[in-house]
């Protein structure tokens, strides 16, 4: 019998009416055609930031422990009532604190990490003839202790069970019906794409596209999971991820091929003025950031003049304050006499496989955004990725300019 | 260094405000006092009729295992909050879920008895320096399932924790000062006790006074822990529940004496006409109401005439009518010709130890309430409690006009 793994998030379980007439009716649905299920919840509408506001009464700066044992009773809500509705409507069905579904995590609260998965009570369920619904976003650390798995990280949930259970895929449930080439509510025309590759989808979830949390999508390429990302609320088809062949799945004529554009406002740029060029400087710089859990895109290092060259990165802008009192001591320790910071970038990104390989993206790109009066103040490349920083204001006809400019609203 | 074990409840975890400025700092005071400690707490205000509701919108007839899962979430939330103000406040704590806690229980969802209790993780805390808060009211069987101790039962955990732990003593902190000779919304010169023994308070809460869980008192007298009951907002002495000698820990001159009047009203009485007078008739009626969960009271069967009798017990009313789905039957099948259901009595009680042994209690006791033209339905009586089913309407008369009967104004 084929199991999949679900995952309902968004507004689907906005409310209690919805957690019955949506999320519950379809994983009904789903039983009805025959196949084994284990669903994953998010918590309820705002259930994650109310507990948040409640814990910012008690304290400015919580423990992380408390907090993670705090939050992880969301989920646990929402699991608990998509059971009881599946059991009222006749589905016998069973939810599952992180804990209870052996969802084992290293000790990061807050940022957990999945260290293994051991899916002998889930099993035992499904042998039984029961629907699993399993509480997202947490896990259980060797010493019993909760932990969740960051924000957003529902998606991680869904899409190592499937993989641990061997599910046939990972079915993502969200208040959008798919990926699109672009953001639809900035592109009208925006198409839905059938289908897309891990590696691509890493780039636009990376890169501004909030429909997935890259992680997810991350777990989902090692463990070879396909990943289906469809509305809660239509019928309408989704969009598949996956890496069947190195082309994700699409034809060979089609592998060089901008596949979408994405966008992303969080962005605060620091400039490092005179910074001496001499070896083991950007260690210097950038291992402290990281120890510090931020961060850093986009790095650029202007060529030397005179051994003296000007570093420039980005962060996120909630990551901006805590950057600057790690750079600027730094700064002054390397003798490099100003630290810049503005927070008025945003990041317009092409993606596609095969795309640097491909020749003229880069010049198609620069020439769209250039006749669409657009100043590029920095450029960043992957494999499959072409970033440009403009200035915030002009994202959305940077968006359009390049979805025209690569004929994306059409098949 | 001494241990105590305290529980907070009612209106003193009601708001996030009040979990910061009243539980929090008042066990930040215990703590400056230099005693380890350990405080079990409830769910915030509504939040647990509030997940019940949110239960009903799912199903009519929720799972008692789902139920469970769902309502331990309400604890959990209370004691992460207590921990981060604690925390906050610089009193290093750790709040543990039931699970966390050892607390391990039968498998009976929605009304579970404590099995065993592993206070291996308390102690460890304990050891490192910590205060540690327990979600009250909830276990974990040997399953990893999560169970609830039934409503009110924060009480139970708090003195199943002193028990294991060998505290000096549980302190439950409520919205009342202590255990009073009467309910003081119905008599004004009510007087705080300043002890009572655990037999006593087992009566008063059995038949009526709601200040706390009869199964805590029993745990407390079973395992000779003794329970101080105190306000949560002020600093009034509270009542001590103890057991020292078998007088309760008061002067020998005092033990024939009555201590408290209770009452209840939640009381509803069945009348089965004409049952048969042979063996084995009671038990085919009050094994299968015991079988469903129906607590039965006050058995009273009149004397038996042409080998026909009447049988009149009481139910809480909310179990009224299941008592009466499983009485009717029955009634058919043995032939008892008439099945009588009413709700308009309530009990009153004079609890005291030693009662029955002095003479004319009983006496008075009707004389008081002749005196106050109040009649008399049904009589019971135990060791230390004689009680009285009489109209509800006339239960602030009856027991004002015991109050003052027994003297129990006066020390």
């Amino acid at each position: 019998m084929p199991l999949i793994v679900q995952k309902y998030g968004g507004t689907s379980v906005g409310t209690a009416e919805r957690i019955r007439n949506v999320v519950a009716r379809r994983i009904a649905r789903r039983a009805d055609a025959g196949d084994q299920l284990v669903a994953v919840v998010s918590a309820m509408g705002d259930t994650t930031d109310e507990l948040i506001a409640l814990a910012r009464q008690m304290t400015g700066d919580p423990e992380p422990r408390e907090l993670d044992l705090l939050l992880s009773t969301g989920e646990i809500v929402s699991a608990a009532l998509v059971s009881l509705a599946l059991n009222d409507m006749g589905y016998p069905a069973v939810a599952l604190s992180g804990a209870q579904a052996g969802i084992r995590t290293d000790t990061r609260h807050g940022k957990a990490r999945i260290a293994g998965l051991d899916p002998k009570r889930i099993r035992s369920e499904l042998d039984a003839g029961k629907i699993v619904i399993v509480a997202g976003f947490q896990g259980i650390t060797e010493e019993m202790e909760v932990t969740t798995l960051g924000r957003g990280a529902s998606d991680t949930t869904a899409v190592a069970l499937a993989a641990a259970l061997k599910a046939g895929r990972a079915e993502i449930y969200t208040d959008v019906e798919g990926i699109y080439t672009a953001d639809p509510r900035l592109v009208p025309e925006a198409r839905k794409l059938n289908e897309i590759s891990y590696e691509e989808m890493l780039e636009l979830a990376s890169y501004g596209a909030k429909v997935m949390h890259p992680r997810a999508v991350e777990l989902g390429a090692v463990y070879r999971v396909p990943i289906y990302v469809a509305s809660s609320f239509s019928e309408a088809p989704g969009t598949l991820i996956h890496g069947d062949t190195a082309t994700g799945g699409r034809g060979m004529e089609q592998r060089n091929k901008v596949m979408g554009i994405a966008q992303d406002t969080d962005v605060a740029r620091i400039t490092i003025r005179g910074v001496p060029d001499r070896p083991g400087i950007a260690a210097t710089l950038f291992e402290p950031l990281g120890e510090n859990g931020i961060s850093v895109d986009t790095i650029v290092q202007n060529a030397s003049v005179e051994r003296l060259t000007d570093l420039t990165f980005t962060v996120s802008r909630s990551d901006l304050e805590r950057a600057l009192e790690i750079v600027r001591p730094i700064a002054q320790q390397i003798e490099a006499p100003q630290v810049l910071a503005d927070t008025h970038l945003a990041k317009v990104s092409i993606v596609g496989a095969g795309m640097t390989s491909g020749p003229g993206y880069a010049g198609r790109m620069f020439r769209a955004l250039f006749e669409a009066r657009i100043n590029i103040e920095l450029i960043t490349t992957s494999e499959i990725r072409i970033t440009c920083l403009i200035d915030e204001k002009q994202v959305p006809d940077a968006v359009r300019a390049l979805h025209k400019a690569f004929a994306l609203a059409a098949e």
